[in-house]
């Protein structure tokens, strides 16, 4: 991030060459079956803020890496946090008909079509993670495998906390389990991003140990404001249906512990990431802004 | 396989090791969010024959590997055969109500919580077959992961021909299309076990050039063979509803081709196989018997 760019646009900037990678990391529509390629692209090209990616790119540049080598890293994590909005809009879970302002997967494409896409995602990540590469490091390569499939599994990760999310839906949850789900169905995934980004440059253990809490300090921060976005915000907004939590006595945030004491904690959390991550031996501005910007966005 | 024991009580002497194996490699029915772990255990531990583990072992011991640095792929490659059952299972997929001689995983525990444990079969495959070890290799780990996920995938793979056959569902599929599907949606899989099991063992290229072609041929005969039984057979003897696919419409080699016709092209396509694997300079015994019991067996 050069001086004078606002981590919007740093976000904007990144979110192209993402979306630039990720449109040769998947099949072409012309590849048959035509079908399922078309439902993987429709949902995973459809836009988003590509907030993983960038803080794979941020953390592993931050540390070293090259752009080109944090790419196939940044993009298969995209490529699950897309599966696990297609299959959580499912009828059968969440039940959303709208998703980054357009039709949900399985009501652009069917259930079956929808269900086969999420899961294709997630296969084409784990092939993409194990690719060949003449820079590719093997040891570091498994290590990065390893982590992001422990967070997205079922372990304090993010199945985990869809399963969470859905069983206490209409229950009265109280702090501990919002907690507890937060942390698993977006915190997980967040930290691995920043983690990963860490393996592939290399880093030093002792610098992982702090990219770790740093991750799991945005994540939960990430979490809760969205929480809050989904309570104040219009639908033009969010490219989502909003007060959907709500209506469906999801268990939010602002629900357990009112708006302001949300924001109250948001902020201590995105102030203990940023001092976390200052104390690293590395130019870790972005990461900084980047834990700023999770609070102040709009959508 | 010991001089007088037929193939059948080798898989089944097999099979209770993997199931071992198995157990240890999910977390248990007490790990919180519990429901989901008794999900993925209800279904991967419901028996089966397990043949895509017995062939991982079957082809690394031949070539020199030690069970113990098998058995997690092995257990994984069965982790992914369980979660696509289950998805496969589904409602908006093929709707049964049936599998391995129980009610399927969505009749068991709701479709939400089925589509979850699918999901989380699959990501555990990839976290055991990245799992750190002694004696692992990660150059081989990369690359079987590799290998996994390409057959698991969307082209000339388990998931595109799983697409098709949904797609072909009540249509005229021609000879071609049908050959495509199971190649792509039971033969990937049978494929890359045996490839797995040489690449564990460090296998040289001209031994793993012949693996390939013996597990593409016993994977096209193992599903011909599917289809046949699956016209002559009661639910007893198969574990899950017999005349399915007629009642589906779907494409099957009896349908297209006929009985007799069928019959005939297991048994050339067996014949192929095991001269092929014979041509490796190893003793492959087990692997030959493996394939003549593929279209013997009878469920």
């Amino acid at each position: 991030m050069s001086a004078p760019e606002t981590v919007n646009s740093y976000l904007k900037r990144r979110a192209v060459e993402v979306n630039e990678w990720l449109d040769r990391l998947v099949p072409s529509e012309s590849t048959p079956p035509q079908k399922i390629h078309r439902a993987m692209r429709y949902s995973l090209l459809a836009g988003g803020k590509r907030l993983r990616p960038a803080l794979v790119l941020a953390s592993g540049e931050a540390l070293g890496a090259e752009t080109d080598d944090l790419m196939p890293a940044a993009c298969a994590i995209e490529m699950i946090h897309t599966y696990s909005l297609i299959h959580d809009d499912l009828p059968a879970m969440d039940d959303d008909d709208l998703r980054r302002g357009r039709p949900t997967c399985h009501k652009a494409f069917g259930e079956a079509v929808a269900i086969l896409a999420g899961d294709a995602l997630l296969t084409q990540a784990f092939r993409v993670l194990a690719a060949d590469s003449p820079s590719r490091n093997a040891e570091r390569q498994v290590r990065m495998i390893r982590e992001i499939a422990t967070a997205a599994g079922t372990v304090d990760a993010l199945i985990g906390g869809q399963v969470a999310d859905i069983e206490g839906e209409g229950k009265a949850v109280d702090a501990s389990m919002l907690e507890y789900i937060h942390r698993s169905k977006t915190g997980a995934m967040i930290t691995a991003s920043v983690v990963v980004g860490g393996i592939i440059a290399g880093a030093k253990e002792d610098q992982i140990d702090k990219l770790r809490p740093y991750g799991e300090r945005i994540g939960l921060a990430f979490q809760i404001a969205d929480d809050i976005l989904d309570v104040t915000s219009t639908s033009e907004q969010l490219g989502k249906t909003p007060g959907k939590d709500q209506a469906a006595s999801k268990a939010t945030y602002p629900a357990v512990h009112g708006i302001a004491a949300s924001e109250a904690r948001a902020r201590e959390l995105v102030a203990e990431a940023v001092e976390i991550v200052s104390s690293i031996n590395a130019d870790t501005q972005i990461l900084q802004e980047i834990a700023r910007f999770i609070i102040a966005r709009r959508s």
